[in-house]
């Protein structure tokens, strides 16, 4: 019996990089790669992906698992014409960043099958030139199955992170959206947030900031587009933490304003016992 | 003539890389050190400073300038005993890094010819044991004379600076406290909050957390004690940055919660093309 066919729908960044692990893992395992334009189709047949194409029926046809590795707001369109030429018992998956409103989309069209993915695997650069065979090694994937998931989607879908070397977890939807908008989403926006703090002529300061001020607001020099349309897509959960950091900075406005010395180390000393149980190396990539 | 004589008071790692600094541009010099322990005077000897003690007044007689190289809570009990012993021609300075209360307590103290000092260099690591030569070295240097400071005292601590190969800056005590509240001591403040933000099992996250989260709160990490009090002495400038802080956040909340794609994008862009006018390589060094 031939390995299970995986049909990869938008090879960019992510998608290239699982096409080319799955081909490292198992060469014999057929990958069909769909794209929305041609110059994408020829530049991954140039890779060796001869099953590429621009035919999203024929993509899909007998496939075992389907990746949407489309930017979010184009899987609703994308995922309509897909339960129409998929087999009923593909296991159904997407790459986005964030999970809640995926699933409620995507779990009535393939009840049962559809199971969210979140690589935690990135780099500044994006497009399928930027694919890597090793870019999920050694990173976590959070997998988001809904209660009714079938036990075989899950699995299948499991066994494909954990092929191309990801490490899987597994929380709902709702505990990774608020996970990601707590260690990426909303220090994003807190970062930038920093840097507006040095006012009109900001970068005037820049002659005396450390490597501290530097690293703290390192990610406010990302893709603004990029980054807009992440906020804005977890934002519930962005607007929760923003509140909850709010209150935790009320918090210690009080100790700092009455000069409560002890509480204030305290403060400090709660985070940094957190931070330092950080291992030096990250795991994870981001976005 | 010989060159003037500087008093280095409190050798570790500031007060030490500046004696170390000093001699290593003119041998000829007269640095003389003192140290309230016998155990540092030791090790200031070993190096080879000779004229190093425990005795203030034999360490400021002849001085030409004076560096308070003490925890700024240690200053004024020091300085009592200092302007008994020195000329009354001689230049002081300190090395602290918040300017407002320092000066407030020095200038009269010293009138005309205190000029409060920044030098913006710093290591992970204290002590004599830790000085370098090199420290300074294109470091910027914030000096903060008063209206009423004699110009041949900003002179002559401009040029302390300058020979140790720092970038020499003025401004005033206020706008000095303001600047590193905003771009050192309230963005520590941040980072410890968004360590926070994880909640009570937040070292759990770790395995999530990407380069970008573990940037933006690396400082968090930082001594409790050390920053404890850096924060508790410029309190008042970080209550004011926090205000204007949250204030800011709650202009994005807007943003996000109305989902107004486009100015959420501007915020962004806004604090990017802040951020990437700074310069790749750090010229300050932290605290």
């Amino acid at each position: 019996m031939l390995p299970a066919k995986v049909a990869i729908l938008g090879p960019g960044l992510i998608g290239g990089s699982l096409a080319l692990a799955l081909r490292d893992s198992d060469p014999s395992r057929p990958v069909s790669l769909w794209a929305r334009r041609d110059a994408t189709v020829q530049e991954v047949q140039r890779a060796g992906f001869r099953d590429a194409g621009t035919d999203l029926a024929a993509a899909v046809r007998d496939a075992s698992v389907v990746v949407f590795c489309v930017p979010v707001e184009k899987i609703a369109d994308l995922a309509r014409d897909v339960v129409l030429h998929c087999p009923n018992s593909a296991c159904i998956t997407d790459v986005g960043s964030t999970k809640q409103r995926v699933v409620d989309w995507m779990d009535p069209l393939f009840p049962g099958r559809f199971v969210g993915s979140h690589p935690m695997a990135g780099s500044e650069k994006s497009g399928f030139a930027a694919a890597s065979t090793t870019l999920f090694r050694g990173a976590p994937c959070i997998l988001t199955p809904t209660s009714r998931a079938l036990t075989e989607a899950i699995e299948g879908i499991r066994r494909l992170w954990l092929e191309v070397g990801a490490r899987v977890e597994l929380m709902t939807a709702a505990a990774h959206d608020r996970l990601v908008a707590r260690i990426s989403h909303f220090p994003h926006l807190a970062a930038s947030a920093l840097v507006q703090l040095l006012g009109e002529n900001g970068s005037d300061s820049q002659h005396f900031a450390g490597t501290g001020y530097r690293d703290t607001t390192r990610v406010a020099a990302g893709s603004a587009e990029l980054w807009a349309g992440i906020l804005s897509e977890n934002r519930a959960e962005i607007v929760s933490a923003l509140d909850e950091f709010v209150e935790i900075l009320q918090n210690s406005r009080a100790l700092l304003s009455e000069n409560r010395l002890s509480e204030l180390h305290d403060f400090l000393f709660r985070a940094k016992t957190t931070r330092d149980q950080f291992p030096v190396h990250p795991v994870a990539r981001d976005v």
